[in-house]
């Protein structure tokens, strides 16, 4: 064979593996190749695995899902033990292990398409798990349960002799020796929980099953049942009662190391536990994710606690265009997770330990990492350091190593703060409403901007900036932080910081306008339509803009604030109010300050308002 | 030590080794003891099978319950292979896997005690199964699903406009493009079968799905459905109607080649695709069993098909103060199983054949068993012989080594019939209603009685005796039947043999008076209440008494049958019946004699009877 046929030969070989290649490792794969089909009722978890894992060893692109119903049981499911933020209860170990509907392991470049498909998870379920996953991307996907762990409830009837409560059909319950038993497909509830919604004005608030739990059930007819509550017991007739189980011992969907997740038309109509946490991952986009019930199941909650859970991510968080509707806590929390110093081990080396009960034994710190070390106090980061290495001692305890020498002004109780895992975030376009507690509780020190967004009776604060050294231990100081452009309608109504729409409430003890905890914060061209008193609250803030905002009264609930100031802050300083309008009997129109001088506040361009 | 020490302290350690082991051998178990408890809605499946396996090991003598509710899923269940009589489905080999809730295998001299629990199950399950098992005694125990596989619901309205159809709260649905889906816990139903029950009447017919299969339906309210169905469909407003899927894939509970096993204060709420199925099992007892909805749940159906199903069983087998309400088939079926001979492999080696669709691939014979050689046409025992050796060469096929040759008289299609597994029977103080077939179906060569038992409206015939080698292959002829001291009220409303309260009904095609089938049938005491003419309808039996029985007229149901005589005898022989009494406008009063000489039939001491 001449070398000018070999030379060809070679080539076209080249080519043809090529090709072969590109057939093997660019395809798309769907379920239906592999005999499940939907709208059967029967359970695939089982086999929805084998194909995942056959999609990932196949390097396939994209995982597809012909438009139906797909029902996922715990049977056959992956069980699997993960450290989550914020779920973790030190009391019941098994609550660690998740039984996972679909895992997604060390899967790249993979789009997961279900063309408007509705998954149907039962019992007690972690839906999804995206664990060291890169370029992934869900979408057209509709996520449910057919019995949620929340039990929902109306108050049919209130009279002297008791209360009748109508049951959701997807409650299940029974009764037993006069009581009331919550139960569903494979739990019953036991640590209760419950919150109220109040049916003509749109509001939740904390609410109470003991009473309940306390007087004697008696079935009128199905899914109706009369208590004989005490005489006193008047809640609202119409009202509905949500009730469910505190304990997280699954999470709605878990996104975990993973690097460039996207969730895309995405509907979540329900998640217990908690709802989708991402931890430790770089670049997720929110885009189109329906946080709330699907409509024609007539529920109204769909996560036992927050929505969207961002725990030590970085790279740039996108939350765009997404609904928000019906949880028992904030929709969306953005934070990173302090531990605290506990030993001293050596010149470059410290025993760190995670100090909330539901926060720990997940991986905090990576060699090359760069950390703050931050005063528990006043939670002041006054110096920094690189990680060298990381053993982990316990669930609760690790060793850092770090390349050079740890601060000597580190003091007991001081902290270290993961500096390298904080987000860039963008939360754009969103519709946030029926929840008791915030819209956005969030916490980074790298560019954030919240706008055009609709804050609608958000039970506290609409957005709320914390950083915490104690407590739940959520770092840190922000530094530059915009909100813009937002509506807020009547949110705030049972709780705050001081009842204000938007409040930034760090943790530290002692409000020192010269130390100032958070920094660069502008709040610009926002509409805050208001029954109330507060609008802003803040504290420890230095470079505080308020500008161009609107502010109207609005009378559709009564004014309940013992905080009667509509701008409060404590040790603030370089604070500037500009142009903002007023419209309506606007309430306050007044500003509190503490622990700092009038001169770090400035006025202008607005209506009047009262210094005191 | 001196000698008589050495013995005494042998003697002691003997006493104290034999005391151990008493105390190790013949212990009680408790499920409490294990760390599971009742009323907690979870999944004990895997949990109660380990201690099961525990309690083998250990011969334990008694595995306790503590009273409450127990949840079983099919998730952790042991997943088996079993052949069973009566419910394979040839296309379907999926069905032949049980999903196992509890599996005694091999377990010996053990009593199973719930104090009075409920067991819930969940998805479709097979309950119990008993493999292998001696002195075997379930007690206290109530069995009940959480969503059964029957589908229940009432016609709440029928108008010009439809139908709407209340649905039982534990029947679920969707609706998808305006069609009704029934679905379970991970199952949805295809094959459709329908019965419906008379609320006024409290009689069930076969009915159908389709006309609402095909109609449009729309949700008024939770479980209350519209459906278009068309103009001339005018069903009972009042009456329910009953759904479920003719696969059976499960049984309610499987007691195979076991020995000496009581079922006492049992109560079997649902099951699904076949009831308790008793295969290959000497001596076994039904004491206050009841096959019934629980009242509480308001359901009228408690099995897919037949409640107890008894196939090659030996020794005794007593059914006593039962209770059966609620089946889609027979409450008592008592059979076995002919195989066919396919090929004559050599003097004393046939190869036989399962014929039956749904009954194939058990071991139907052991080395040593009698058997008869049968003539399919005529079904006749025409000789014996006794089994060598048995090889399964197939589901379908097993070849038989007999001792002997085989007899030479053997025709093409002539069977073969375990003898040695055939039972006595005792059927005594039961109750039996809600069926739309019959009450007891049996047959056996060895004597049995049913006594003292009240049949109250069966669809079909209250007792049947058949015996075929076509159709179902469930043989033979019965040589020593007592039936006595019955009550049988307004029975055969829909089918017979000849709508007969009792029939006797052998497939033989030509009905020879000289050459019976069945023979040695005494029918003496009972009490006929019955709205129509048929009372008895025998063929080719010899030795038939009809004596001392009381027939009164009930008016609840208009008469109904073509078939207008009393009695009605065809190639029978030695027919006797004396001292019939009647009460009130009784029909017919006749008898109708075929293929059979007068003197075959002697009537005394009874009022006018007409012979036809």
């Amino acid at each position: 064979m001449s070398r000018f046929f070999k030379f060809i030969l070679s080539v076209t070989l080249l080519i043809l593996f090529s090709l072969v290649s590109q057939l093997t490792y660019s395809q798309s794969i769907s379920i239906a190749d592999f005999g499940v089909k939907p709208d059967t009722y029967e359970n695939i978890t089982p086999r929805i695995q084998k194909i995942i894992d056959e999609a990932i060893a196949r390097h396939s692109t994209e995982l597809v899902f012909p438009k139906g119903r797909y029902d996922f049981w715990p049977d056959g499911a992956i069980r699997a033990k993960y450290f989550v933020s914020n779920t973790s209860t030190e009391e019941e170990d098994s609550t660690k292990t998740k039984t996972i509907g679909m895992l997604f392991k060390k899967a790249k470049n993979l789009t997961i398409d279900g063309n408007g498909s509705l998954f149907i998870f039962h019992g007690k379920m972690t839906t999804i798990v995206l664990d060291q996953c890169e370029n992934l991307k869900l979408q057209n996907i509709h996520i449910d349960f057919e019995r949620p762990t929340m039990s929902e409830m109306r108050y049919a009837k209130v009279s002297e002799q008791g209360v009748d409560l109508e049951i959701h059909p997807d409650a299940k319950y029974s009764i037993s020796n006069g009581q009331l038993i919550w139960h569903g497909e494979g739990w019953k509830t036991s640590h209760f929980h419950g919150v109220e919604f109040d049916t003509t004005l749109k509001t939740m608030r904390y609410s109470d099953w003991k009473t309940f739990n306390g007087s004697r059930a008696t079935q009128i007819s199905p899914n109706l049942v009369h208590f004989d509550t005490p005489s006193g017991f008047k809640p609202k007739q119409g009202n509905i009662l949500t009730v469910r189980d505190i304990i997280r011992d699954q999470v709605g969907l878990l996104i975990l190391q993973s690097k460039n997740i996207t969730l895309e038309d995405v509907g979540m109509h329900y998640m217990h536990g908690l709802g989708i946490v991402s931890q430790y991952t770089e670049n997720i986009t929110m885009h189109r994710v329906t946080c709330a019930p699907r409509e024609e199941t007539k529920r109204i909650i769909a996560s036992s606690a927050d929505f969207m859970h961002f725990s030590g991510c970085r790279g740039q968080i996108t939350i765009e265009d997404c609904k928000f509707s019906g949880a028992h806590d904030d929709p969306v929390n953005v934070h990173g997770t302090n531990l605290r110093m506990i030993e001293k081990m050596d010149n470059n080396r410290l025993k760190l330990r995670f100090m909330h009960g539901q926060s720990y034994g997940f991986n905090a710190f990576f060699a090359g990492d760069t950390v703050a070390f931050v005063h528990a106090s006043s939670m002041i980061r006054f110096e920094k350091g690189i990680v060298k290495a990381v053993e982990r001692i316990s669930d609760r305890n690790v060793i850092i190593t770090f390349q050079n020498v740890v601060p000597t002004g580190l003091e007991a109780n001081d902290c270290v703060e993961n500096m390298t895992w904080t987000p860039q975030v963008l939360i754009k376009n969103n519709y946030f409403t029926r929840t008791n507690t915030r819209g956005i509780l969030l916490t980074t020190p790298r560019k954030a901007v919240i706008e055009n967004n609709i804050f609608y009776r958000t039970g506290m604060s609409a957005i709320l900036i914390e950083a915490d050294a104690e407590g739940w231990y959520e770092s840190g100081p922000v530094r530059d932080v915009t909100i813009r452009n937002n509506q807020f309608i009547d949110c705030a109504y049972q709780g705050g910081p001081g009842n204000a729409v938007i409040g930034i409430n760090p943790s530290n003890k002692i409000a020192d306008f010269k130390k100032p905890v958070h920094s660069n914060i502008r709040i610009e061209n926002n509409v805050f339509t208001t029954f109330d008193f507060p609008v802003l609250y803040a504290k420890s803030t230095e470079g505080l803009v308020f500008s161009g905002n609107t502010i109207i009264r609005s009378n559709t609930l009564p004014p309940q604030s013992e905080n009667k100031k509509m701008f409060y802050f404590n040790g603030c300083s370089r604070v500037e109010i500009s142009n903002t309008k007023m419209s309506g009997d606007v309430l306050g129109r007044n500003i509190n300050i503490e622990n700092m001088p009038k001169s770090n506040l400035k006025v202008t361009g607005s209506k009047k308002l009262a210094i005191e």
